[in-house]
């Protein structure tokens, strides 16, 4: 079989994203655990790391990591009938949108964390970086708006959330007094979460507009909404995110009867075991969501 | 003098992720965009991108970056007094932490970015990449937690954020029934933003405890709070993020009495021009932060 205190030794070394953590992680000298990452490496004639200009895994390295995250997932099956065998602390690495993590997401999956005793390892990502380090081995799971298949993987319709677009009164007044006109929309600031968010593009083509506008970069779901609140644009943001702000009259819709539904997908290993089957029942309990 | 198409087309490739993009962006084709990074590099004598893995910026490349975005800069001062002459809409790049970008930072500049017509292009990065950045000249300014001096750069104390480890009263009965003793600690889920959040363990110390600790890892600073309130974990949370929270009761400190301050300094360049300036002389106002 293979030696898995070098697996463990390279997911923890890219895990806690340098040697000298990943020791302290495993209880273990910075140069051990650089022995056992030189050990693995001389037995499959080939590096697993890259160490320049960041640490990450090559191509090698990733496939040995995606096959160590299954073996962990798989462990959490036997330690419920073996609790004193395994480690109890793996953490599941999923990838997910910003603004799932900013809104639903830890009410649907609190419960069931707290009674499996499961730690998350959660990195944001958007739908096209998610997939690939899911295919990549790099999360067991990976929450976007994409239904994309991913090999050796399940996908599950999550529902969707709805978004509007959202801004001050005041700046509705300031910057669209006639309503959505081409004029007011060329000239009106709009907040983008970043370059791969195209919801703005799409709420404004459904408008009937196309042509450029100016914006702010945000790629943070509060950050965001504080934007709007601050009166620096208009952007399209999560009804469920913005109830309050919508009862209390702080923001409003600038196309009153517009919004824009966004699909959910949840995909997860074929392989993840009893713990990824038990989380996607979880998650398909949520009521939170649009179906 | 230099042919700023070229380094405008270079600025936004890099701006957007993309020639196709960044062809949108300038209303030119993407094979013109092309042409003229390649006319660039032609010039210069050496490549000015890295295709791959990424698209980023070789070290030419972000001196040239760093350059154009200085200009850009200026440009916008004399917009003031020439305002038929220039684009409007050139986005100041700043690297904040997340916690900021959550919390205080949109009241504390909304007013000026409306005054000015300022447009920002906002990345969340920690503080170490947050400098990094600022030192390759891809950001004009970065708010952190470090006063470690950028060349060319000033560097503005700001104040400290409050930190307090919270959790739900519920979460509190279940891990600490005794109190934070050695053993609960052992046990009991924190969560962290990710692994260069140093915060948890700060405080963790500061009680007396060294050992490791299970937790989980949430990069976002509204799902972290989402998840304290689901009951996941106890985590170190801004005292004005969790304002309403602490007042409801649903989040309560796990240990009264202890907090950590999280000083912040504003770097920005020297050279900024006038803009910067009066950006900087806003957030000197701002009343938000503890000084």
């Amino acid at each position: 079989m293979i030696d898995y205190k070098l697996l463990e030794a390279l997911a923890t070394v890219l895990e806690h994203g340098g040697f000298e953590r990943a020791g302290d992680a495993l209880g273990l000298s910075q140069s051990a655990v650089s022995q056992r990452i030189r050990t693995l490496e001389i037995r499959l004639g080939q590096p697993v790391l890259v160490r320049s200009p960041e640490l990450r895994a090559t191509p090698a390295g990733q496939r040995l990591l995606n096959h160590v995250q299954q073996v962990q997932l798989l462990e959490r099956d036997l330690a419920t009938s073996l609790p004193t065998l395994t480690e109890p602390s793996s953490r599941l690495r999923i990838a997910i949108n910003a603004d799932s993590l900013a809104t639903w997401w830890a009410e649907a999956i609190g419960r069931f964390c707290q009674e499996e005793g499961l730690l998350l390892d959660l990195v944001i990502e958007d739908q096209d970086v998610g997939l690939r380090r899911m295919r990549e081995g790099d999360v067991a799971a990976c929450l976007c708006s994409s239904p994309q298949p991913v090999a050796g993987a399940r996908c599950m319709a999550m529902g969707t959330m709805t978004y509007l677009p959202l801004a001050t009164p005041d700046y509705v007044a300031r910057h669209f007094p006639d309503g959505l006109t081409e004029e007011s929309l060329r000239h009106a600031p709009a907040i983008i979460f970043g370059p791969n968010d195209q919801l703005q593009h799409r709420f404004l083509a459904g408008v009937g507009f196309r042509s450029s506008f100016p914006h702010h970069r945000c790629p943070s779901s509060e950050g965001f909404v504080k934007m709007a609140l601050a009166g620096l644009g208009y952007g399209m943001i999560p009804e469920i995110q913005a109830s309050r702000e919508l009862s209390a009259g702080t923001l409003v819709s600038i196309a009153p009867g517009h919004h824009l539904d966004v699909p959910l997908y949840w995909h997860f290993w074929r392989h993840g075991g009893g713990t990824m089957e038990r989380m996607t029942q979880a998650l398909k309990r949520t009521r939170i969501l649009q179906r």
